[in-house]
């Protein structure tokens, strides 16, 4: 009997609810779609991916199309079959069908289904001989083919490089190529695999899935943003929302898929992914048009672009005890070894635009904790005043939750606090509003003080994307652009965690407070001091802060962070002591790397300082445009200036561009600088005047080869460096040592050669101009980091 | 029995605890103290002032001072007399004495009081010749003279004046005077009272009495906050603190009273002062040494300069239903009389300096509420995510409370959560650590939640501050600079209220929500509609934004508010249009006084502007230095740069100011201006300039007069106006005339006239410059507001 027989019986015997009238359209074919599941008896297949495609198939059959589907995998067909149809057999029915009617689908569903090795070329070679033959044979023409890789990412390029190669289908007819996660392990990784890919496929053929996007409630976060624009417009920015948490806790471990998971741990298998599509989704510009692809996609990379740089400052790790034990079992390894792969990660994320800047975004994962349950959500600030009774529902809790599933609520639900607004549904046909209440409480509330959709029907994720790579909607996967701007948020922070020991805790409920964590500052950090024992106890880094002599004046030195933040209290001592004076700070910055730390100290912990009567000044400028990356003006600017509230009249760039020309002589931008110095300042007399030194012993733009003659005399002027950009102007050494105070802050482990040096020459060396600096009525003071003190 | 005698025999009969070791001191006297209560008979006096009186007396017999007591009232002495004694014989015993001993001492203190008439000068001169002769008759020598003046503000000048022409003690003695609030009812009656007095009685002479300082709590506020430096100085900011709540609610009404009540309201009555003190002791600066009153004052006077500017957007106000009648009733006022005056004020206050801006401070009072109590609480932000149990003391709610007393805590205390830290007792002897928790709620959170500290023993504010006045001890009294400063604060709040309609509230528990209020940006609403009548409904301005034509271009009009929010939204889509096609968007920005209500929308409404790719330019300026307060720049500057991130590459003042000279043609500061145009904006043509009109038609610095001659080819040129300053830059009408869009803003009755005017002429008109602005290719819109448009 002919295949599409069988298809037209099926049809007359069943009769499909959606797709009564559309019997006469059936008999119209629409080609035949062939489906090749790569990885076809593996797990994600027998899970979700068959199902899938039995969906699929259920929802398309009568509908013009014609298929079949390939099983492919390593073992051979004798092998495999019997397994292929061990998975088939078990394939759950679609709650729309009758069980009769069902059998009947089903058993046409096995009959259009194969077994296929997919090892070597010619297995492939063999694969399309076959699907060629078949639609010649049965007189069809070929509307697409579907392959879905769900095996190991490393064979991905083999694997496209095939199908290029010898199974694209004839011209007219599509190809989609649905790849899982992951896409690398980090940015130069995804690139490499997308150079890779992107020689075999088009960027349209392939189907980057994302699993989360599938999900119900994910997928609705933009159009709910978008029914509800009006009502969300006015609260969707930080002067409204305190804080976003977005969570996926699992009660699992990772036993059994060590091999895997040991190599990415929860921040690549997650957070990466999933849980920055939901955040994207919650936080990206809503578009103009949900059905505008490009504009979705446009506005997602700029959001991501907008996402402040995150490093393990920003982030807590732990690891379920156990899993240690499961590493040197599943992977081979003695006792001595231990892995740092976290499978426990808060990180805390902030946008820098205007509309979020501030609003703390906490991102969480782990396996092995207390419960299983995924939820993003918004809370709002309490902007409300209750008289009377603060048990008002007015007064209780603001928030948003995009709620994907389990743990209280055992089905996905979009719910807004009742005292928010009420929202318009998501859509009228497939979302329904609950109205009937379980007595649960939902973060913070009970069910009943919200307002609650729900899909009418729940669908897995896996089933609603099949769907749509079958339609040709490409808005819910991962395009190669968002791949690559999602791992250029989170390598930095990768990198950063590679050495650091992750918090060992027990797993379940045992965990108790040991994964709570605590923001400080920008940063986050551990609540509890950890009861189990670490992996390794590290270096005790608790040094305390050093007050000594070098070169005869004082020095201070400490740990990085603990020197930058007392150079950051002196510095606003400073500033105070200035202005109870004259009612000015008159500040010199340098430029450089080492200030860079403090700037960020200055911008963000010292949040008392009198930036209003603040002046900040240059120490020395590279002859580029302000506006360029490499200009020291850029580095204070972005760092500092637009972090804290400075009178725009307060900031005194080095003019190094005047007349459209670069530090030209002529232009005389030294002599208007050091008007301006001396139209401010008193006696020309800085405040404070904060240097660095150069591994060659520079400081400010003053090279050992500077030679100011008469320029000496003057405040500031043009000099060459001996690296580029060369032409610099500087303060001399007359401005500096004009100062009242002299701060010169040291760091790094590649100073404590030039440290060393300069310990044993006293007065001054031509060799080292930083020797010069000898404040005539001010003081100086050394802020030496350990590293650069004891190398 | 001279009077000394029965002072010891007292002395002898009760043994103090506090004195035992004084009783041969006591013999050394220390001079005679006269205390002349003047309104000793009224109200006050009796239920605190005696009170107090009776226990400084209690406390300082025996210990060297002799005193007598006068109580004065307008009554002739036969009368007042007995009223007086009434008082006196209920006094209550201070629970440090035995009943015994206090029937001895009140006797005695009895002995020693007496009343006195004093309504003459007559009288004021016979009080004083029997001080006189009662110290020389004992042969006493005169410590000082203790005058407490409870008596109606308005009788303080006279009284005053009575005091220093015929009762001032002798040299060596000092003299001190109490006054009690109010201290004028606005802050041009407050510096004409301070005008007053002063002239009569010296600054250190006047103790003016705020009883909310001499309150346990609050008196130990700072002294909680210097014990408790370390850790409150990482907290104590916008970064940590959520909100600030100062409270205090009374079920009281104001029936009996209303002859003074009525003049004054909620806002004069308590939030001036009290709250205003509570506020300022809470944020102020802790002084380096907390008996340093220079610095003290100074503080508070820096902290109440930093306060934002409030105006009746920033309040709800209320009445009590009853409060109208009890008017018209104690006021013999008709039945058509009504009264603006309010019951019930919420008010947010924010501060505009690094360390606290943002943070909304929630002031609250009003008679005839649910509840007596009085609190300020500090909320602080919840930085902490629990992973596991968000019920964990970790994640709830963090604050601090200084309780001042009543409802659920019948004791004065200050809480600290217990998640927060665990506080210092601010001081060792009379505070002590409350450990036995009864089962009452404390704003959201068990009592066993907090850490509490509270007095050993109770003292009432009055007796407290008594105690004080005879120390000299003048840290806890109103100076008159903070005084001034605090009506500088309030006064422009109550002018702008001073025609709003009260909301009229029930009264007691049957308020329920309805004074109830809201955040939004940064003023505040009544949350829910108003059920009860309100006195007038008042006018509907609930006008729809007009759209039409006005001289053949389009026109927008709407009441001021609508029109500028419509204006600021214009704005931001032709900044988003612009970015999309060219990356950045160049706005041209008029000075004078219509765009400040824009600027204002611009910086706190438009949280989506795209500020980081817009350049803000001028339209015109006056020839004066960017930091003066005449400069355009400078309300550009201080209303919106400094409120939004925009790069500092991105501003363009016009340059005025060149070579340390104001608008020379020969620095040629003009075509400068205009080869900065040229060099970032594609052919000069600015994407919006916004434009005001002068009642004579002039816009930009563009004047009747202004001879442009061979400028008008240039985008920027030099002009004259007829009002001061006269120098000018401005654009020219070419450059205006390149734009891709012009807005004109006009606002305000002033306007009526001209706005008429120019609607009759077609084309331009020499007279009114603003008729020259004709976009060649670009749009022309006018936004004139209702009162402009319709007179």
């Amino acid at each position: 009997m002919p295949r599409i027989r069988w298809e037209l019986l099926v049809l007359a015997i069943i009769c499909w609810q959606r797709c009564q009238t559309d019997v006469q359209e059936a008999k119209r074919s629409l080609g035949h779609v062939t489906v090749v599941v790569v990885g076809g008896t593996g797990d994600l297949a027998k899970k979700y991916l068959w199902q899938g495609f039995f969906q699929l198939y259920v929802d398309q059959v009568g509908k013009g199309h014609t298929f079949s589907f390939y099983g492919g995998g390593l073992s051979a067909s004798e092998k495999g079959t019997p397994v292929l149809f061990g998975i088939l057999k078990d394939l759950a029915c679609p709650p729309e069908l009758s069980s009769e009617r069902c059998a009947l689908v089903k058993e046409q569903f096995l009959h259009l289904s194969q077994y296929q090795q997919l090892k070597s070329n010619e297995d492939y070679e063999k694969l399309c001989q076959q699907i060629k033959q078949q639609v010649a044979q049965e007189g069809m023409t070929e509307a697409g083919r579907f392959f879905y890789l769900s095996v190991p990412a490393f064979a991905y390029a083999d694997i496209a490089e095939k199908i290029n190669s010898t199974c694209r289908p004839p011209s007219e007819a599509w190809l989609r190529v649905v790849l899982e996660k992951p896409f690398g392990h980090d940015f130069a990784s995804a690139q490499l695999l997308d150079r890779k890919l992107s020689g075999q496929l088009k960027e349209e053929e392939m189907y980057r899935i994302d699993h989360y996007l599938g999900k119900q409630v994910v997928s609705k976060i933009l159009a709910f943003r978008k029914e509800n624009k009006k009502l969300l417009d006015p609260i969707w920015n930080k002067h409204h929302i305190e804080r976003i948490e977005i969570v996926l806790k699992e009660t699992l471990d990772a036993k059994g898929r060590i091999q895997f998971y040991d190599q990415y741990g929860v921040i690549r298998d997650v957070l990466q992914n999933h849980l920055t599509e939901v955040m994207t989704l919650m936080l990206m510009k809503v578009p103009s048009n949900l059905s505008k692809s490009l504009e979705i996609l446009q506005n997602k990379l700029n959001f991501l672009a907008s996402l402040q740089h995150i490093d393990s400052s920003n982030a807590v790790v732990g690891q379920y005890q156990a899993y240690n034990v499961e590493v040197q079992e599943e992977l081979n390894k003695t006792k001595n070894f231990f892995s740092l792969t976290p499978t426990f990660a808060g990180v805390i994320i902030h946008v820098d635009n205007a509309q979020y800047e501030g609003i703390p975004i906490f991102m969480i994962s782990g396996k092995a904790l207390d419960e299983r349950v995924s939820y993003a959500r918004v809370l709002f600030k309490s902007d409300v005043f209750c008289v009377q009774d603060p048990n008002n529902v007015l007064c209780k809790t603001k928030q948003i939750i995009f709620y994907l599933g389990h743990s209280n609520l055992q089905y996905p639900a979009i719910l807004v606090s009742k005292n928010l607004f009420k929202p318009e549904l998501v859509s009228s046909g497939d979302w329904k509003e609950v109205t009937e209440y379980k007595d649960v409480n939902m973060l913070g509330l009970p069910l009943s003080d919200y307002y609650i959709q729900s899909p009418v029907v729940l669908r897995e994720a896996y089933c609603e994307l099949i769907s749509q790579v079958f339609s040709g909607r490409k808005d819910n996967f991962i395009s190669a652009e968002g791949l690559l701007a999602s791992w250029a948020f989170w390598t930095p922070l990768l990198e950063s965690l590679s050495q650091v020991y992750p918090r060992i805790y027990p797993g379940g409920v045992s965990n108790g407070n040991l994964l709570n964590f605590q923001v400080r500052g920008n940063q986050v950090a551990f609540s509890h001091e950890a009861v189990v024992n670490v992996i390794n106890p590290g270096v005790d880094s608790n040094f305390q802060i050093m007050q000594g002599k070098y070169r005869s004046s004082e020095m201070i030195s400490a740990w990085p962070q603990e020197l930058v933040e007392r150079l950051a209290s002196d510095l606003l001592q400073a500033a105070q002591e200035a202005i109870v004076e004259e009612g000015q700070f008159h500040l010199a910055l340098s430029g450089g790397s080492s200030p860079v730390a403090l700037l960020h100290s200055l911008a963000l912990d010292q949040y008392t300082f009198p930036w209003r009567n603040t002046h900040i000044w240059q120490v020395d400028e590279r002859c580029v445009p302000h506006t360029e990356s490499g200009s020291n003006f850029r580095v204070i600017h972005d760092l500092l200036l637009q972090q804290v509230r400075i009178p725009y009249f307060n900031i005194h760039p080095m003019p190094v561009l005047l007349t459209q020309r670069l530090c030209v002589e002529e232009d005389g931008g030294a002599t208007l600088y050091e008007k301006e110095i001396n139209k401010y300042i008193n006696a020309s007399s800085f405040h404070y005047i904060l240097l660095g030194v150069g591994e060659d012993g520079h400081t400010a733009s003053l090279f050992q080869d500077t030679k100011l003659g008469s320029a000496e005399e003057h405040l500031v002027t043009l000099t060459e460096s001996p690296i580029k950009p060369h032409q610099r102007m500087s303060l001399t050494f007359t401005a500096i040592n004009k100062a009242k105070k002299v701060g010169v802050l040291i760091m790094g482990k590649n100073k404590h050669e030039l440290i060393t040096q300069l310990s044993r020459i006293k007065g001054e060396s031509v060799k080292y101009p930083i020797t010069k600096v000898q404040p005539k009525n001010g003081t100086l003071t050394w802020y030496i980091d350990y590293d650069a003190l004891l190398g």
